[in-house]
């Protein structure tokens, strides 16, 4: 089926500033609160967000297999679990919907009214209940530069990190939407000259810049998804804040891995952009450097043109881009990871997030994290207001941004933004 | 409020086998479905399973607070969300309408028709659904004995572990309920005098003879968990194998911890024991031998004596026991493991489930995983058929049972067992 709704060609009747993330042609997926306090499933062209619940209901969606509610929830895992063939079918309804020749819903004022909101009037919550949460280490100039400052600097790379896209499971009850302010987290860590552990709010919390990826029911258990079926299971990606406590990670995670340097909180921006929509934009990843095992070995453009960039606003200032990278910098791709996940039987279902791990780029610009960025503190980062940071600071908001672009036709993620409060302090009894 | 369900004085009018694990005392909660295809939430009382869902319809749970439906849902995430309070409101309740004075169900034909099953009328599924599973690695035994097998015998505690209850992230989407066969995982190793990873069967495929607790929804973002307020959070308990492949492990664990090596099964054993249950049998933990920081020292008797065995069982043999512990051998307790796992706000909801770490005991019959019977495979175990085992072999069914016992009064688990079938074939297309 042809994915009509990337056509670069379609203008909308709806208003669309310029370089806006979200053209006619994105067409993401979100779950937002609106102005009555209901809960809907939607999408979003320029800055107008539109209720796909109401759409429905009014008959928009007609001939294509949907139940009633479908949209009438408070996440996409039902519409998800309905596969990649119904996705596109909705994505092309709604771009013809909104298409400037389209009369239907132009026209009518009464619809409008019930279907549109500005983006004043929402607000985004989280687009899926995530199921399991798999945070995967997939860029070699991260696991390198990690490497070189915390083990040998001729051995950066483990030996199983060119054969296996190397990953872990994370927390999903943790992960929030951009917007949701976070707390500095305490916790047990070692200081280098002390005898025994201390306790305390962590002094090194970081931000990791990354995409997740999001699926839909793939598998039963034992099952392996072979790699050339792998994006049929791929709904859609966003950007992924891995939020970090460095200090607390050292202390714990030999050998069993990171834990509660990470599950304190992760953030992603709310508008699901599926894969259909980056379609324009594939790359092929970096050439493996040894030779795969078959069920790694992936074909043609598998991975995706994706700039991001990251900035930290401190409170009372403005914010500063502390770091430039691309998607495509990735060595694994998605395909890859989700091969390698499965290949045990492991069951992948709908709403599951997979994370990239921090995406950094070959120059010391590029680098997806503080810790990189500041050579583990020992080089600040200059910031605007005149202040340096080596980590994130109370106050501070961290804003991560995404977009891919080719002459006027631009495909963004909008953006994850949260706001790092001093420690929590309990209510007194 | 008294929780007079324990009464060990009380009779009940329904059959119990001697020496069963579910007396009128245990109440246990589970989710199964009916001779009608129907699912519901029940209880059993020896070999009676009861429907809670019909019971509620009846009217027997009037003057409790719980919805309509509380009991007609596949799962019992929201019933544990209605609190410590409700579940010893229906605990108390069960025991009355069963003690052998209450006559209402007894002799009412009609209602025990709908309310009563025979074990092979229905079919256990999973109790809850598990939004994140955690599993630690708490038994000062196992730890030592993995830490001289693998590194080195005078130092086989790293230096993190007598500080902190080491745990890690797993994959919540494969825990199947007891019943559930699975298949033997595939996956990347490195032979030992290979210079490159090779693909194949998993050649050492394990138990770890562990116990996990299901949370009710215990704090929000941010905010950590006292250890002494822990307890309030924890529903109850369930018999776990974390089926794991020691050869993937090898390869894949260094620097973030174990990923396919464990994620292709975890089972249960499907009737959740509450706390409350296990009060009689409640003892102390090991004395810490480091001084712990505030956070996690625990007071009084945090542990519970729960006898534990494990039984291979050959195809078309008989069932030999390989393994007798006991959980009182754990160094680090329930409320020590969850105050931690929230120190830093990391939120826990309902249906979380939360793994001991293997169960060892101080001698070498007592260990709870093939890696420590057979030494890392040095020292082949002996099944009664003659067979022997170093890890386990296809058509292996590995049961796990668990009780407490004091003099006549008996609690028990019930049982996990999972039969590991050959590597998955994928259907000819």
């Amino acid at each position: 089926m042809s994915i009509t709704a990337n056509d670069p060609t379609r203008k909308t009747w709806l208003e669309v500033p310029e370089n806006s993330d979200f053209p006619i042609q994105n067409i993401p997926f979100g779950v937002f609160l609106t102005r009555d306090d209901i809960i809907t499933i939607g999408t979003r062209i320029g800055d107008t967000a539109i209720d796909l619940g109401a759409l429905h209901q009014l008959g928009y969606f007609e001939g294509i297999p949907l139940t009633d509610d479908i949209f009438l929830q408070d996440t996409l895992n039902d519409f998800i679990s309905d596969g990649k063939k119904t996705w596109r079918l909705v994505r092309n309804r709604i771009a013809e919907i909104f298409d400037t020749s389209n009369e239907s819903l132009r026209d009518n004022e009464e619809h409008r009214q019930v279907v549109l909101f500005t983006l004043d009037e929402i607000e985004m919550q989280m687009p899926v209940q995530v199921g399991d949460y798999t945070d995967f280490y997939s860029s070699k100039e991260h696991a390198t530069n990690v490497g070189t400052m915390f083990r040998d600097p001729d051995n950066a790379l483990l030996p199983n990190w060119l054969h296996i896209p190397v990953g872990y499971h994370g927390r999903s009850s943790s992960i929030v939407p951009s917007g949701i302010p976070i707390h500095r987290p305490q916790g047990q860590t070692k200081p280098k000259d002390a005898d025994e552990p201390v306790f305390g709010p962590s002094k090194r919390v970081d931000f990791e810049l990354e995409m997740a990826f999001i699926t839909t029911d793939a598998n039963h258990l034992g099952e392996p998804i072979p790699i050339d079926e792998a994006e049929d299971y791929i709904f859609g990606l966003v950007l992924f804040n891995d939020w970090s406590a460095r200090d607390i990670q050292t202390w714990e995670y030999v050998p069993l891995g990171p834990f509660l340097a990470k599950n304190f909180a992760s953030a992603i921006s709310p508008w699901i952009v599926t894969l259909d929509a980056l379609e324009p934009f594939r790359v092929k990843s970096p050439k493996p450097e040894k030779k795969l095992l078959p069920y790694l070995q992936s074909t043609g453009k598998r991975s995706f043109d994706i700039e991001l960039e990251v900035f930290i606003k401190p409170e009372n200032a403005e914010e500063t881009r502390v770091s430039k990278s691309n998607f495509r910098h990735m060595y694994w791709n998605m395909s890859q990871q989700l091969a390698h996940h499965t290949v045990n039987g492991c069951p992948v279902l709908s709403g599951d997030m997979m994370g990239s791990g921090t995406i950094s780029g070959p120059t010391p610009d590029s680098y997806g994290s503080m810790l990189e960025l500041s050579w583990k503190g020992e080089k600040p980062v200059k910031l605007s207001d005149g202040s340096t940071r080596t980590f994130i600071e109370d106050n501070d908001t961290v804003i991560m941004r995404g977009f891919c672009q080719k002459d006027n036709y631009r495909i963004g993620f909008g953006e994850v933004s949260t706001k790092l409060l001093p420690v929590f302090e309990p209510k007194k009894k």
